[in-house]
């Protein structure tokens, strides 16, 4: 059926501080908590909406996927949007996982790669898919008309073209308003973080970072003297009004809104709304790591929580790594437009933009050739696809009871082991057999990690090896 | 005349702690010491020497280089090799320069590049030189044939070709014995020193830099919260013997043995060994920065200072900015043996390696090719022509009694202005005439810095340009 969704509709007034798409979110929230809307209902299509309500269609589309993100709806596509079927406990509960903050030490081996590539190894994106016949074109085109400012020190935040090409494509993608100018070019997002720590943080200073969380992440910011507090995640990302009520003030918070890292969940609006409020109030900086957010199959990507910020508080950081390959080393940051001229300085002094020219070229006519949409559409399909046969053969191959989360989006898989198992063990295990996987417990800083496995599925993955590995998982649980 | 280089020829002995270029070094200067060889003498030809000592005739050219580099001989091609003939005061008042150690503080903006390319700039190579066509085929080639491997993260310390090609070629040219495994990859001399002061020094610790000294090496050092000590240079180099008599003990030393960053000239034998032994007892650290070191002119290239390091306190940083072309952002460093682990381990965590497959490869293959001692070779014999027409234009266009040093290497001239003339409104003034030069003061850390021109000769230079900046000089001189 369709669900009623406050009949008649109530018409949504542009109001200073409540977006419309907000109004919107939020009253399809309170239908849902009224049980107006019920696990399985039918939403009004976007386009039916948009009419009946008289505002945009982007706006009713931002909406719904910013819910459907959160998992409180469900796209089928061609059949429309329904409230999640397995939406069952009420919403107030959502974010009372229990707190403890607490700054804990990373184990020093906490990354976990094997020194060649091995089948669901996370991050890695289809490298046999990535159009290499295209980039040797603009790379021999490049190479031949190479001139002499190609050779000498590139741009110090970057190359102009390259800076100019992110800023458009942020803007379409993802929500970002931003100008070149604020875009600054590095080589990676140890470089990003380390640039912004430079120009924005003291030794002693305090950052909110997601348990479980990226490591590198972590290691870094100590490299910097910052104290680390854990603030912990639930369903809805980084369980932000605990951190406000009982932990220290932050100067900094880490976060990754779009697919938690390494849960996968998306920060919901509130926790949004309330982080980029409180940032405001506090003159605290957030920075929102966002290494994966291309890749949702549910919806359309998530706009970027920067797009929301208002105050000027939030650093974006993006890379290339995970849409093109990580062997290019090339990322990036937009800061506000009030600390462009503090970046300039520091970016100028730490040479941070320490990436040749030939690759910030290529990547900046990738772009500006279309092929960069392109292939982020293409690999969008593609790991829908390939996440698809992954959970089907492991659901097929594992034990039974053993259930796979289905994330709206990102690179990888959680696989949740049962209580006693050690994920490391299993790991190595599995590494001995030649896949790799990460250990959960690993991303761990609070002091009762979760035992999982982290599954890559975007590189080299089918439903062969998917059935392999959880007949591996099966026989090392029996 | 040919010189009696004490006959009848004595002959030398192979002893423990004096090797045989050493002992004939130290008789060569005994003897001008003692007058046995006066300004303007012959030496016999190293052929001729080899078979009367009985001694390799490598080593004898080994003596000899050092010598030639340190001023005391003048080699003359065809010619043979003569007793400098400028050498007119007693050797043992060489290094009694008036030593002031303390610890200053940088302009912020000690780093002084223009925009886009300029005539004079210094550390820029010969761009119009580079070899773009074979760099273009070896590129297109890889891009041909990138296979899934080059799309990943790069190894972590570098490429294992780029590593092994390293190695070969610091044995061959700068006499290092090192093997592939002690070469780790950086983007440049930042990441090189960062990488260091990571893994071996602490915060609160102190480094002697040599003053006048490149003023970026003090910057990352101040990040890392390392005191800095300044030590003067003299004719020899760094005065490493006031240094140990008169400073707080260092835990590392930063030095440019090669030609001193930016006077040019190199650290005699005597120092360089006295440094090396102060080291030794000391357990202190020795970064040789040898950032041009294959640009000599008068001579073969001095041998490193990491070649003399018996007790593995040196590491050795080279780059490919000045040798090939400084947007290609790769550089290099050995560490001795005892240190390679740590150096994984901390390199590891950091990810120092973050320079793309791309330039690793292209730059191993250049190297395995033969294509980068071919172009050494040309661009060391360019440079002594651009050097020479530099040098005269400048002298036939400045005012009479301004004297342009001529140092036996590297990529720039020094060219002192007279007291009280500011070297800073000098560059000022012939940058708004579209010429760009370092003034000297800006490389000081203590207190009287000496006014001067620091003129690029690599890239871009011409007759008609030295005679331009020579015109531009002596009017704003007059």
């Amino acid at each position: 059926m369709i669900a009623p969704l406050a009949p008649p509709f109530a018409p949504l007034n542009e109001r200073p501080g409540s977006p419309l798409y907000r109004q919107l979110y939020d009253r399809v929230l309170a239908a849902i908590a009224a049980g107006t809307l019920s696990p399985g209902d039918r939403l009004p299509s976007a386009r039916a909406l948009s009419k009946e309500l008289g505002v945009a269609r982007g706006t009713i589309e931002l909406a719904y996927s910013l819910l459907t993100s959160e998992g409180y709806l469900l796209a089928l596509g061609q059949k429309g949007t329904v409230v999640n079927p397995e939406l069952q406990k009420p919403l107030a509960s959502a974010s009372t996982l229990p707190v403890s903050s607490k700054v804990i030490e990373d184990s020093p081996d906490a990354l976990w790669r094997p020194p060649q590539l091995l089948p669901f190894q996370m991050g890695v994106p289809a490298l046999d898919e990535f159009p290499r016949k295209i980039w040797a074109r603009l790379g021999a085109r490049y190479l031949r008309g190479m001139r002499l400012g190609d050779l000498d020190y590139p741009a110090p935040h970057g190359l102009p073209a390259l800076r100019s090409a992110i800023a458009s494509y942020l803007q379409v993608s993802r929500g970002i308003d931003c100008g070149a100018h604020q875009v600054f070019i590095t080589s990676g997002w140890r470089s990003s973080l380390s640039l912004i720590a430079h120009t924005l943080l003291q030794p002693g200073e305090r950052a909110w970072v997601e348990d479980p969380g990226y490591p590198t992440t972590r290691q870094v910011l100590r490299q910097f003297g910052i104290e680390l507090e854990a603030v912990p995640v639930d369903a809805d990302g980084m369980a932000v009004e605990h951190a406000i009520a009982r932990s220290h003030a932050a100067k900094v918070v880490m976060v990754t809104p779009g697919h938690q890292s390494p849960l996968s969940m998306a920060l919901s609006l509130p926790r949004r709304q309330l982080l980029l409020e409180w940032a405001a109030r506090n003159n605290a900086w957030i920075v929102e790591d966002d290494y994966d957010g291309e890749y949702r199959y549910v919806s359309r990507p998530l706009p970027a929580l920067a797009s929301l910020d208002r105050n000027g508080r939030v650093l974006y950081a993006g890379t290339f790594s995970k849409v093109l390959f990580p062997g290019i080393r090339l990322a990036y940051l937009v800061v506000p437009q009030t600390q462009v001229a503090a970046f300039e300085r520091v970016g100028r002094a730490l040479f941070s933009a320490n990436s040749p020219s030939i690759t910030q070229t290529l990547v900046s006519e990738f772009i500006a050739e279309g092929h960069f949409t392109r292939h982020i559409q293409r690999m969008r399909r593609l790991y829908n696809e390939r996440r698809a046969l992954t959970i089907e053969a492991l659901e097929r191959s594992l034990p039974g009871g053993m259930q796979v989360e289905r994330s709206p989006g990102g690179m990888h898989i959680v696989l949740r082991l049962p209580e006693g198992v050690s994920d490391i063990a299993m790991a190595e295990q599995l590494l001995a057999n030649g896949m790799s996987v990460q250990p959960l417990s690993r991303w761990a800083l609070a002091s009762r990690p979760q035992s999982g496995l982290l599954l890559g599925f975007t590189n080299c993955a089918t439903a062969a090896r998917g059935e392999q590995l959880g007949a591996l998982i099966s026989k090392a649980l029996s």
